[in-house]
This record gives structure tokens, sequence and C-alpha cells, in this order.
């Protein structure tokens, strides 16, 4: 079976296709000094740039982890995460606080089926 | 193929089924009080139940990550995990410490054969 | 649709595959105290060992999550990364500074196609 890379660098690929599943590198946004809701809106944008370049959508969405710098950011960050959602597609999640790249409040992972 | 989702809410779905594969989103415990043993136990029977509305159990694990809130709580954590598991269907797994929401000191995600 | 384990102990198996994916734990340096691009480069070394081990290699690599214990490693830890992989196929990746147990600066967990 075929394994299907797109934005492939030295250090990621950004997309990923196997066997049915779209896997996504973790996502940042490209202003990092915006606000929390307007990093996820950006990320959950160019998540939805990723998904359409592998032929999918975020109503095919299957997990997500979600990464945020402190644990008191969730709320915001949710606010865009539930705009963005189609509510009959919701995908699992863990959003968990970690130390983030660039000074990033949140990174957002997701896989989707095709 | 069929998305199957279940006890879906505005933020997450519990449960995502696809191509064969059960993801389940992060677990944690009820009483986020509790000792780090009690609530491993809690969340290790809320993944069983989980597991059941898929149609599968924990002698199809496949991964799990496990994320407490500082990596000295492993040993204590563990003492229940290895309660717990099938010896005959151990999963992959990675544990690492992360900053959780409430209060928690253990969260589990987990993915399962069906 | 048959679970192949390698590896098992009691708390992790290093390896388990399903459907044409397989599935790594955590992988950390056997000298905690080596340098971060040392230890990455045994963590490398293990996980093509494991990947062998399930008649796979790193040129199907489909996802990767590098957890370090201070995100400012990552520069280091990259020196390693980018050596290794190779080039035509590279996965999805995040990396996230969390709390590592036993000292270690680098764990790695990664998915390959089989």
């Amino acid at each position: 079976m075929t394994i299907i890379r797109k934005q492939t660098g030295a250090i990621l690929s950004a997309l990923v296709e196997y066997n049915g599943v779209v896997y996504l590198a973790g996502v940042t946004a490209d202003d990092k000094t915006a606000s929390v809701k307007a990093q996820t809106e950006n990320i959950l944008a160019k998540i939805d740039e990723r998904l359409a370049l592998a032929g999918t959508d975020k109503t095919k969405l299957l997990t997500a982890t979600v990464y945020v710098s402190d644990i008191s950011l969730k709320t915001e960050m949710n606010e865009a995460w539930t705009a963005w959602l189609d509510p009959a597609s919701v995908p699992t999640r863990a959003c968990v606080a970690v130390g983030l790249d660039g000074g990033a409040d949140v990174e957002i992972v997701v896989s989707a089926a095709k």
C-alpha cells in the first residue's frame, strides 16, 4: 500500500497518508504573539488547508491532541475549537500543557479518515 | 468506510472507530483528589466501559499514552496499570509528565483493535 | 485480523503491529547522561532495530512524537534526527517539552507502515 507524503521538509512532512488515514504534523500559528483564540483559529485554518490537500476535511476527523503552553489557556483555545468543529463529526481529543517552541501557546495534531 | 462516534459532546467524542481501530479520548478520574492509584483504577474502569461500548476490550489494546502531572507519580500509577493489563495483551506505551486540567494527576489515551 | 506484539514486558510492548501499521513504544537512550545528540542517536538506532523486528524500516515511517525535557534541546536533537531520516520518507512530527523519567532528555514514539 502506498504512503503519500506532502509538504515534506528536512524535519517533518506536514501530511502523511496511509491505508485510508491522513496524519498531520503538529501545527502552530504563524503569529505566536496573537491571542490564544487567534492562534487557534489560524491553526485550524491551516489544518483545513492540509486536510483539503489530502482530499479530506474536518467532517472526517478521527483524533486530536491539543498542546497548550499553560493549562489555563484551555478555555480560550476551546472557544475557537468548538466554533470550528462540525458538531456531527467531533474527534477524540486530549489536551495537555507542555513546553512549546518559538513562544507558541497552542499546537494541534490531528488525524482524519480519507 | 464508516466512522462511528460515541459519547459525542461539543469538544470531543469519547470514542471514534474507523477501519478496525477504536480511538479513545483522554480519560481522567472522576475524583481528582483521590490517590494516584485510585485515579488510575477509575480511569482504567472507564476505559473498560468505553472499549465495551465499541465492542472490544483490553485484550485488543494497541497503544497507550499516559500523562501524569509529575513524573514521580509514575511508579504509583504503574501499580494500577500492571494490575489491570492482560499480560498477553500489553500495548505500546509512553508515559510523560505534563500539565493536566482540573487538578488531575493522571490522564490516559488508548487505542485498540476491534 | 491478528495483533502481533513483540518485546512484551509487564508495563508495555516495545512493538505492536496491526492492520499494516507498526506502533512503537516510547524509546529513551540507554545512557541518559550522554549529550542530547548522543541520546537521540542511540534512540534512533534502537528504533531501527525495532522496526527491523517488525519487518519494516525508517523508509516507511508515518508519524513521530518527540518529547524533550526542555524545548531548548530541540535544535541539538534535530541534528541527529535529520541525519538519520531518509529524505524521501520523512514522517509527520510534533516535538514538545515534558517531564521525562530517569533523567532522560529525549523520548521518541514512532509509527510505521509495514
